[in-house]
Parts: structure tokens; C-alpha cells; sequence
């Protein structure tokens, strides 16, 4: 350890309280990636560190100015920010990044991983980070080694060509037209995709307006469709404005992002199993995370509780967890924020169009009969700060949206890089999605349809102790639990039996958590249920899946096999706003086995000898 | 000064190099927005560096942990972000902040500028921060108060309601269907959103696929027409692959922030006048940025012969700048990125469908021959890294992509958050724009029209001593200088003379260039030229705008006026790309003055005699 660095731990209440073995530690590369491009100017995360201390970062730069090997003379990005054009901070400025060679100079680091020769890339490993100095990046090699590690920890992506028929709907075909499969993972949950009343607005929008929108909103891309369809989100939500987005990514991201960034000394406090838009419109807005337990309220309140009252605070969060399908205390997280001095940011993605009377979400399910009634005020929704939906899933076309006050609104309107720079969308696509959510607001019959078959799924899986992962919601996720299993399993189902589910691995949900999400709709009828219940009872006996009792006799896991995952698994929609407590009551008594099947089938012959008797009134 | 802060002052390099004066300057409020809000809870710029220090920030983290007013226990964002469910990295993590309140006990605060009281704002203006300890942050308040700094330095932006008619292009209706306009600010440059055979092909679509994807590339929205699109694309720039975003904003910002987040020690360098989209990316990355001044190659190559030639380097930048319609230098561009081991990123925007003879791009424009004879190999466009482009300006439509190498595009694919975790464009989108590309790949009327069209309209308001921002592209800037100004043009054009184009001000561009900014299409034909000449001749008339004379009178501004102007100003497309060489040398022998218009003229009288002259084959 040479002078400069002695001095440095004397002074540095950081290094002083750090111990030799820590720092030992911190000298090994902060991004194991690097090992893999020998060119690549590896740096120890104590070196990272360094870099965003003013102390060790100026004296960084000044060795550097020195002319010491990797030095940059003066680069600051602080003097080059000024010039920096719209002048859009939605990111609080990073700190002064210099370029610098202090602790490569000094501290000698671990000898790389041997990696394979590539085209391009040099093909020696080297000790020695100044071994590559002198010699260009090598750019494919360091692609290709970002490669390499998506196929060693089988995080690859393989997409599947799936073209979804309007005509056939749940059927697609695959890259060949005469291929058939049924679909069971599309987020068109209710089938709005193919609905004639969106098709129809679709197709005249677009003879009369054209394809595309042809330019930003403020440059000639607003029109009466962006305007009709905020207004029309508004009311959904009974809020006072609302914005839509290319998408509920950018509308999440944008939304925290700016606020994030703007409200002074902005704290975020983040459920632990949030989208990765919100996760990343966090990181975009610089202001401090606190990640909370998954929809653990008491854990939040001891977070917010830490917080100064007058700082202020969005908690993030979600109503429907859409890898695991489990539902946000909303209500609990609205008292929180009220007492705690925070606003509240609900996702409610997965859960537009189908929770509630009007398809609003989970916030208005929970009051339903007030909703219904048309009388928002006081309700969890109207308590909600921001919601942010998408158009793109139950409404079946694309887009995303945040709803919430008038100021809000404007407030996001006027500051958000990611809402202000970016062309409309087409005039099509916003007639369109409106039309969904206005069906969907006057008609509960596909929502219903979607829960009924929702539940007959999970009890025929049940009692096949094929491990559905518990939930109170219309996602049915079905624990493998290994990523190259699950990958195998949607093979399979896909390749033996023409059915399309495809396998949730990392990073999508943690590692040894991998499933396949299965999601049901109302097209998914008798014939395509027993199908797939079949098809995965025969592949999970086929594969040696785990079944239910085998994690039960583990002593379960995330839910399954566990004493208390039943308890969690009552439905959202009770059986009184599905209108079937009567029916449910009856068929209970004679056995609890397919309940719900047994429903749907009666359901079926009412419908059928209503529309019989409707048939001979017509022509009488 | 008390103690801790004489002994900071002692050890830190940074605040011993300080001077008295500039440490107190740097006491000032780092967000002037807060005075507005009396409980934001100012901090000073001197606060904000310090919370950035891992010495200062353990000390304020220590005296919080203590119990001192305003801190909070063992905070730490390190800690938490290890529980992140997916655990995705496209930005470098922040350094922790920890709320601390160890300068704003210590060092008095400026008195804040008087607000005006506001509904649900404390009323009393006051000195201390403390004095809003114990309220709880005050959102509306927060909202109203960057509202009405829009309002103040008239940056807020009014959004007019226009309808593009596909059947009546480049006319629309407003917020009444009797009330039409002809917009001139569009960038539906070719008019192709309006194009049959697009249309066609989306109404088609539409009908066999329904409205939306359903899901994400990964799960379910993966089908034919993003495998064709990407192909098509692939193509058009002569590149291995491309990969289609939900626009070309996220194209943009999920690029960079990927790749320079994961390059190790990767530098950014960044065109000064580059779109939100890249400066967010660039952001968002966590990567070092360096600015370089608007197409200045010199200061290019100055700054990247200062990096080391290790490291990674991309250079980020515009083919046509879209607000002043400059043209990047990018074949020095590409000497540079060689010579010194940088990647290109070239953001071609407004300029796919416009340039090249298959309207790929400036890029593919400045080797015209090579590319129209179909050998694109060692040509400028085939040495660009990455090109970036949107499916929603002269395509018509809505997205934007990134084409490059195989390996390239398959880590974005499988890094980037913004390409992973968003609904893929519906269907008829993607076939629409796949369409729109071909077309204009085997057909270049529109363009060369549009060129004409431009030409036509410049050399109309140079004749009448307007304005323009010279220039060699499709793009007509005209310079006011004023917002007020400029939005009372864009007003008084509208509701005077039914003309559409938006005032373009700040932040779009800086204060000081406001400007009118016009796009000519094929569609606007002589009777839509001469209406808007007239009308701008009479509001500048009106209205008393600085006309080019009157700039020149001053020296010039931003080459209007300046001798040097007229340079800059020939245009991409050469008389004998257009075709127009030999007649344009002999209207110009009779006159120069309003060559263009007479060119045309006579264009259409040709095309009339030919299509006579077809119609009397026909009929014979």
C-alpha cells in the first residue's frame, strides 16, 4: 500500500472503518461480464466507489491531467452538461466521472476467469488491465460474451412465431399458416383484440384518418382521439385528467422519472416484486428507493415511519402481481400514505377491464357496490394519487396511461422527455382502445366469463396436484421451479400437443422460481380447458415435474404445498358479483369436485334454453 | 464555520480549492422551483455534492442515525437494491443518499423569493427548512408552483386539436369536423399515412390478426409481421439485423442506456444538439458523457484523442437535425470512430424514407450510385455501428427500430428493459410500416416531389426576405426569436389564414431561437405553397418580425443573415439526383427567380402531355 492510499484510509471515515478484508474484497472486479472481454478495462468496485468520491475523483483526474496511462486531461461531464440543449433533468446529474488509474496503478488485481477465444478478440487472458491498453475495444467480442452468459444461465430468450387469429381466437399459427395452436399466455385476457365493436372502430378511424398519427402531441399529433380517449380514462378511473403513453412502460418510467427527479429530496418506496418500468423509472429519477417487503404493509410503514414527514413520498406499487397473481393491499398502502404524508403510484396493468363493475381495476372492485351505484367519492380508488393502466392488454390493442388530478397531470404533460418527444399514437389504435374500455365499462360479461374459467382451471390443476402458485386473481401460474425444465415443459406442450404457454425464467421471476403463467379467457371453453389440463398432467408425469404434495412434503414453497396458500387463494371476485352464490351453494352440497365446471356447464344450458325461448319469441 | 466543517475544508481537495465566495454561492438553493413550495425542503447545491461524497454522506448518515431533526436510521440503497427482483442493470447503481441535514444546520440559508399564496400552500414565505418539518409535503402545491414556471418563462405548451384527412391530405379538421386547416408542421413527410397500399395492407391485417400483439416479444406478441418488419428493415440499411421498439424515442433511450451501462468504463460522446432521446439514454446509462460541439469534427477528434484507446467509446449522433435541419458529417464521423476505436450511433430519424435512392438515410444518400446499383459493401452507410430510425415520421406510421450487427441487436434484444418488458406493436402497425418501407424502397416519386416542394417554398420566402434557416434538407426553419412572438405567429396563422404550423420554443430549442418550422409533403401542391407564403409575408408584416436583412443589419444569427449561410444551404439532393439538372440550368439562364416554382410547372405539364399522351395510346 503506498503513500497515497495510507493517506487516503487515515482521512476517510469510509476506508478508516473499512477492514483489510473488505477491501481485499472490493479489489475484485465490480462486473464479473468483464472477465469474459480481455480488452476490456476491468475495474474493482473499490475503483467504482473511488470514482464518485469528490476527494479520490479529483484526485483521480488530477494524476490523470498528469499524464498518467489512461488519463483524460480535464474530461468532466459537470462543464459539458451545461451545454446540454433542452436542458431536461429528469435525472438528477451524475457526479463527475473521471477517468483515472489510481487503484489500477496500485492495487494489484485477481487474475481473470480464461475465456474462450472468439473471433476478434485477443486471445490471451491477461493479468493486467494495461495489457489491453493500446488496443481497441473489441465490440463484437464483448456482444458475444453478453451472449455467452444469456445461454450459460439459460436466460436466453427463443421467441415463438405466434400469429393470433381474430377468426379463431384463442387459436394462432406458427411461422407456417397451416401450423395450429391454441394460445394460453396472450395478455388479451378478455379477447378485446378480435371484439367487432373495436374492429369496426378501427377500420373507419383508419380510412378516415390514416395510418399514423405524424407527430408528437404537441406538434400535430393531438387530436379528438387522444383527447376522447383521456377523457374517456378519466372517467374510468373517476379522476380528473389523464395522459396516455406509447406504452405503460414509458407511462410508468416517464411518471416516476419526473416526479422522482423533481420533487425535492423525492423518497420512492417500492414493493419489492414491482414491474421492472417501475423499477427502472425509479433508477431514471435518481431520488432514493426504499424497497418494501411484497405487499407487506407493516414492513412499509416501518420504512415510512423512518422518513422525515415533510419529504416527500410515492409509494409504488401494483394491484395484480402478474408473475405470481397476487393483489397489493391497496386500502392498507391509501392509510399508510395518508398518515405517513405520501402519494400513492398503483399499477394496475393486469388488472384494466377486468376488476370491477366498470373494468376499472382492483381499486374499484374493492367498492364495488359504490362503483356500480356510480358514487366514487371516498372510495380506495378515488383515494389512489396515480393509477397507471395499459391499453395493450384486457383493452387488447397497445398504449399505457397514468390517470390522477388535473395538476398532476399537466405537471407530467409539461416535464416528461419520454411523453413530450415522442410521436402519438396512431389515431387508430386511440379510437380503438377507447372503444374497449367503454365496452368493457357497460358489459361485465366477459370479465365474469374470464373468472369462471379462471377457476375451473385452477380446481381441475388442483386436483391433478399439478402446484398451481395460490393466488386470489385470474393468473394462473404453475411452479416448475428450474429454468431448463420449464423451457422443456412449454416445448413440449407446444411441439405434442399444439398448445402455447410460455416458460417464465429469470430474470423475469427469481431463479428456482421458474413457471409457466397460464392465462385464461373467455374463448378458452370446455374443449381447450380439458385439453390443457390433460396435456400438462401428461407432461409433468412425462417430465417428473414436482407435483403439489412433493413441495407440500418439502414443507412448500412460495405458496405451494403451504398450510396458508389456501387461504390466500379466495377469489377477488366473489361468487355474489359473479352472480352464482345460489347455483355455487347447491352444487357444493352434492360434491366440491369441478365445481366451477360443473357451473359453466349449467350456466351454458340456461343461456341456451334462454336464447331457445327468446328464439320462439321471435318467431311467434 | 464551525468545527466539522473547518476540518472538511482542511481534508477534502475539493473544498480546500474552493473559495469562500464560491462555497458560499454554492449555499443558494439548487432548485429554484422549491422556493415556490415552502415545505420542499430546499437543499443547497453544496448539499446535493455533499450527499454524493461517500466521506460527507457516512457523516450525515451517522448524525441522522442519531436522531438529529430530518434524519432517518440506517437508509441505504445499497442495501435494498440487492433484494431487486430481476435484478436489471442498464443503469450504473447510484451512490447512496442518505437524508442528512448536517449543512442545513450549520450553513444560514438564503431567505427564499416571496410566493404568492396558493391554494393548499402554507401561506408564509419563511427562512428555514425546519419551519416545514412536522407538515407533510405539499403535492398540489408542488404541481401548481412547475406549472406556473411554465406559464412565466412561456414555456407551457397548448395543444391544438388537429385531425389529419387521409381523403383530403395535407388538410384537417379541428376540434369541430366543419373547421379545416392544412397543416404544415407534420412529419408524415411522403404522406404515406395516408397511402393506399399501407392501407390496405393494415386494414388486411387488421381483419386476420385483430387490433393488438397481446403480448410481449417473449410471451405471445412475437409473430410474421415483426420477423418480416425487422427483415425489411435489415434490408433497407444493408445490416445483418434490426429490432423494432415501441418508438424510436425508446429505440433510442433503451440502446444507449443498455450499451453504455454495460460496456465497462464506456464514454459517450454526444452531438450538443442531439434528441431527448439520446441525451435521456445517456442518462439513463450511467455512462460518461462527453458533448461535442454541434458537427464540429475537430472538437471531436479532440475529445476522443484524450480517452484512452481501450476504452469503449460510442458516438452518438443526427443525420438531419430536425429543428434547424443541419446534416451530421457522417462519413468524418466514421474516419474518427475508426481511427480511434469509437462504435457510431447514428440517429436517422427524420430521414429514413427521405434520402437514398431506397430512402434509407442520409447515410445510404451520400453514396447514391454505389446503393442504386445495389453494393452497399464499404459504402458509409455499411460502416455505421448502429443506425436508428422510426416507422412514425415519413413512414407514416408508429415505432422506430435500431438495425447493426447480428450479435449487436441480440444484446439489445436481451438487455434492454424498454425492448424486453413492453407489449409489441399491434400487427396492422408493423405490417403498415412494413408496407410503408417498400414502397418507398421501390419508388422514389414522393421523395424527390417532397424535395421539390421544399426547394420551392424556401426560395419563395428567401425571395421575400423571410427568414429561413439556411440549410441543405426537407426541413424550413424560420427564425422569430421570441416564444411570445413565435406563438403568436403559429396563432395568428391559424386562426387568420387556416394554416397549422406549431411555434417550436424552449426547450425544444434554446430561448432566443424560437422559430416557425415547416414541412412540406408531396401533397402540398402550388395553391397550398402560395397560401402560406402569402400568409407568413403578412404576419411578419403585422407583427413586425425581424426579417433576414434586418439580421444581417445585426451581424447574423445562427446563419440567417450570414454570409456563410448561403454555404451551408445547397441542398443534399443535387439537381441530377432529382433529375432536374438540365432543365434547371436553362430556367436558370432565363431567370433565377422562383426557379423552383417554374421547374415544377413545367414538371406537371409533362406529366399532364405524357398521361395525354398514355390516355390517347389507351383509347386508342
Amino acid at each position: 500500500m503506498d503513500a497515497a492510499l495510507r493517506q487516503s484510509k487515515a482521512l476517510c471515515p469510509f476506508m478508516k472503518k473499512a477492514t483489510a478484508a473488505g477491501l481485499r474484497a472490493m479489489t475484485t472486479a465490480a462486473r464479473p461480464a468483464l472477465a469474459a472481454s480481455p480488452c476490456g478495462g476491468t475495474i474493482s468496485k473499490l475503483q467504482v466507489l473511488a470514482r464518485r468520491c469528490p476527494v479520490m475523483g479529483k484526485a483521480m483526474a488530477v494524476q490523470s491531467a498528469r499524464g498518467l496511462p489512461g488519463g483524460v486531461a480535464g474530461l468532466s461531464t459537470l462543464g459539458h452538461a451545461q451545454s446540454t440543449k433542452a436542458k431536461l433533468h429528469t435525472s438528477r446529474p451524475h457526479d463527475a466521472q473521471v477517468e483515472g488509474s489510481l487503484f489500477r496503478e496500485k492495487v494489484p488485481l485477481p487474475p481473470r476467469l480464461p475465456v474462450k477465444p472468439q473471433q476478434h478478440v485477443a486471445p490471451a487472458p491477461t493479468t493486467h488491465a494495461s495489457a489491453c491498453e493500446g488496443r481497441k475495444f473489441d465490440y463484437e467480442g464483448f456482444y458475444n460474451a453478453e451472449l455467452d452468459k444469456k445461454h450459460k444461465d439459460k436466460s436466453y430468450r427463443y421467441f415463438n412465431n405466434i400469429n393470433r387469429l381474430a377468426k379463431e381466437f384463442p387459436r394462432a399459427h406458427m411461422a407456417s399458416r397451416e401450423e395450429r395452436v391454441t394460445v394460453w399466455c396472450a395478455n388479451d385476457y378478455l379477447g378485446m383484440g378480435r371484439n367487432p365493436q373495436v374492429l369496426k372502430t378501427m377500420h373507419e378511424t383508419l380510412d378516415e384518418y390514416g395510418a399514423g398519427a405524424g407527430g408528437t402531441r404537441n406538434i400535430s399529433g393531438h387530436n379528438r382521439h387522444a383527447v376522447e380517449l383521456e377523457h374517456t380514462i378519466a372517467k374510468l378511473h373517476a379522476k380528473e385528467a389523464a395522459l396516455v403513453f406509447s406504452s405503460c412502460y414509458v407511462a410508468n418510467d416517464a411518471t416516476l422519472a419526473t416526479l422522482g427527479s423533481k420533487m425535492p429530496d423525492c423518497v420512492i418506496l417500492s414493493d419489492s416484486l414491482n414491474h421492472a418500468s417501475m423499477i427502472q423509472g425509479i433508477r431514471h429519477s435518481g431520488a432514493r428507493k426504499i424497497i418494501f417487503k411484497h405487499n407487506d404493509v407493516e414492513d412499509l410503514e416501518q420504512k415510512l415511519a423512518a422518513l422525515p414527514l415533510h419529504v416527500p413520498k410515492i409509494i409504488a406499487f401494483e394491484s395484480v402481481y402478474s408473475m405470481c397473481g397476487s393483489i397489493g393491499p391497496i386500502e392498507e398502502i391509501c392509510d399508510l400514505a395518508d398518515k405517513y404524508g405520501a402519494i400513492t403510484f398503483l399499477d394496475e396493468v393486469h388488472a384494466v377491464g377486468m376488476y370491477g363493475p366498470h373494468g376499472a381495476g382492483v381499486a374499484e372492485h374493492l367498492d364495488f357496490d359504490a362503483h356500480a351505484a356510480g358514487r366514487p367519492q371516498g372510495t380506495i380508488m378515488d383515494r389512489i394519487d396515480i393509477i397507471t393502466g395499459t391499453l395493450g392488454k384486457a383493452y387488447g390493442c397497445v398504449g399505457g396511461y397514468i390517470a390522477g388530478s388535473a395538476r398532476l397531470i399537466d405537471t407530467v404533460r409539461s416535464l416528461a422527455p419520454g411523453f413530450i418527444f415522442t410521436t402519438s399514437l396512431p389515431p387508430a389504435v386511440m379510437a380503438g382502445a377507447r372503444a374497449a374500455i367503454e365496452y368493457q365499462m357497460d358489459y361485465g360479461g366477459d370479465r365474469r366469463l374470464q373468472q369462471l374459467h379462471t377457476r375451473a382451471v385452477k380446481e381441475a390443476l388442483n386436483e391433478r396436484d399439478i402446484p398451481v402458485i395460490p393466488n386470489p386473481s385470474h393468473i394462473i401460474p404453475i411452479l416448475v421451479g428450474n429454468a431448463a425444465l420449464a423451457k422443456q415443459a412449454s416445448d413440449k406442450l407446444l411441439q405434442d400437443h399444439q398448445i402455447y404457454v410460455q416458460s417464465i425464467n429469470y430474470p423475469t421471476v427469481p431463479v428456482g422460481q421458474e413457471r409457466l403463467r397460464i392465462t385464461p379467457t373467455p374463448g378458452h371453453t370446455k374443449e381447450y380447458r380439458d385439453h390443457l389440463v390433460a396435456a400438462i398432467e401428461s407432461i409433468w408425469t412425462e417430465l417428473g415435474i414436482k407435483r403439489t404434495s412433493e413441495w407440500a412434503a418439502e414443507g412448500g414453497f412460495i405458496g405451494v404445498g403451504e398450510p396458508e396458500g389456501a387461504a390466500t387463494e379466495t377469489p377477488l371476485w366473489t361468487d355474489e358479483q359473479l352472480g352464482i352464490a345460489e347455483t355455487a351453494r347447491a352444487l357444493r352440497a352434492e360434491s366440491p369436485k369441478g365445481l366451477t365446471e360443473r357451473l359453466l356447464e349449467r350456466d351454458q344450458m340456461e343461456q341456451e334454453r334462454a336464447g331457445g325461448v327468446a328464439a320462439a319469441a321471435a318467431a311467434a
